[in-house]
């Protein structure tokens, strides 16, 4: 029950650093199931690509966009005014401390990075979110995949998890080769009080 | 932009034959772009599966669902019901040929099933796809898929194929197990006149 | 510096339990290294699908298949005599304990099963593995294999993991469906003293 | 029964462009079958990477490497001398014409790159490769993966493919991300004349 924008990856302002790639914004909007009005949060929101998305899907509601690096959080500036999201709350610092910014509770939490701080990110989450919420985790490596899905498993209901490979079909000579995306983990769970 | 439900594959009314797992369904009507009060014709129904996330971003425009196979127009007809698509019309028969039984232009098709008739398809998407539509096909056979590919770049604008593997985590003794689903090609192109 | 047979997978007898996919097997063979005459230990034997091709490639070497279950002791002991294996030496019993049973020291090993006791089985490899050595481990489930990578980094040198996935062409009508096998952890080390 | 010598990449010369992965060099000798005395051809050499493995397998028996790129045929070379591999002789030249220059009937044949010539190349397979023999094709481009499929099905025996996908596991602060290689489309037939 997700409004979908859709943003492909060439109309995002990027920077150096990689971004979530298209196919991977589109599962975690729609897997987390942001409805219209929902209030979201988005730990490590890097150049803000699921930002940008999160906040299509969720407006009226309001997205807490939160980041540490000084180059992403101009990134997410930079979008946020490119997308004309207006409901993006850009939030500095490192989570989970920063989290304390966010005097609210909340409907959905993406964990984009974790800073190696799994835990402590789940712990507010299953604090802050309220009964039926939801929160999705995506992960490049495998032992931060693994560790998450043990502790939310611990802290939350219905936890699922998927690998996700995208290879893209890339025009060389009139035919197509398969160029590998990295795959990502994606790890959902659901809040129940 | 398109309104995703996310409906879950244990949502559905199933039969024996296997079913467009619930990422391909999302990551389908996201990149085809559904948009509310679209025309959308679903080659190849199946299930149901996409019909009715289909029907679900068209609403309150109409989903037309052509499937030839009895034992699937029934479970069509039944995952209608479940889901309220009262914008489905089910059509049944062979396409290219069933295709003449709609009379009107359309905004997007969706290719699930080709039967070995991929160019009949495409042709007539071409002339019944108004302009600024789009066409998606998913294939699980690596021929239809070259073939689609060719074709496409032919008839359609900015042709795009990704190659979606999904693994899904299966607990076992507390542990994740992945589960690897088979490989599905995904091919997008504009309609541009 | 390795002799693979190169078996297939038609050419074992088999059980109702999922056996080591052939492609598998030629990895873990070549990424260990076995060379004819070395002594190999194959921790959670199963089928003993890599045990055959293991057998084949250190021959005149030795090959100790450990194994637990009643059901697949057998089908190792079938296997054995189907492909004349005679290097191979079944033993009975839970690893780490029954390790206990090997009086030697050895050459490489392989770890198909780790019954939970990972850090157990590595310590064993630490001490019994000559220097020069290598242990490779093969594992479905994620939290196994980001234990063992992290285990495996304490414990040896020059430790490397892959994640493979392979998909199989299977024949329907004229054409060449796609079908995935789960994805498979491999690891290897090398035991420096 | 195929002797891996399972070179690492870092083991060769290399030049800009990409060579094929360890662990697809490893499954190509293996699935290939190379036996030692066998006379085998490369075609489209490349840097050499699976022409050393084959080499390594083949000897004392001969492998031709076929290429037609001034840049590809010294790095053949220069790894022809690294790896000692007395056994490859390098044919300057396009296949399928350049093939005219092997005189003599052969068992295995590799074929890295067609050129877009897939046909002409299976053709000169069938009429020298001896009964028994083999050959395997590696594709990154879905539509020669899937011509190569149909006219293997016309001129061999036992065709199978697989698709591979691996994944290297990189450090990046004390974890494990995934970086995944191209997946490459992997075709064996066997000539029974």
């Amino acid at each position: 029950m997700s409004n979908i924008a859709g943003y492909r990856d060439d109309d995002y302002i990027r920077g150096k650093a990689p971004m979530t790639k298209r196919e991977i914004r589109i599962l975690t909007i729609s897997l987390l199931g942001i409805k219209p009005g929902d209030a979201v949060v988005d730990i490590g929101a890097g150049t803000g690509g699921i930002t940008m998305e999160a906040a299509y899907a969720a407006a009226p509601g309001i997205v807490f966009a939160v980041e540490a690096k000084e180059a992403a959080l101009e990134l997410v500036a930079k979008n946020k005014e490119h997308f004309h999201a207006d409901n993006v709350e850009i939030i500095k610092g490192k989570a989970p401390e920063a989290l304390s910014q966010i005097t609210r509770d909340v409907d959905r939490v993406i964990i984009g990075g974790s800073g190696g701080k799994i835990e402590g990110l789940l712990i507010w989450c299953k604090e802050r979110i309220r009964s039926g919420g939801r929160v999705i985790a995506n992960f490049v490596t495998l032992e931060n995949a693994a560790q998450a899905t043990t502790l939310m498993n611990h802290y939350f209901e219905n936890v699922e998890l998927i690998q996700v490979g995208i290879s893209r079909g890339e025009g060389i000579g009139g035919l197509t080769m398969l160029k590998a995306s990295n795959p990502i983990f994606i790890i959902t769970g659901d809040v129940v009080k």
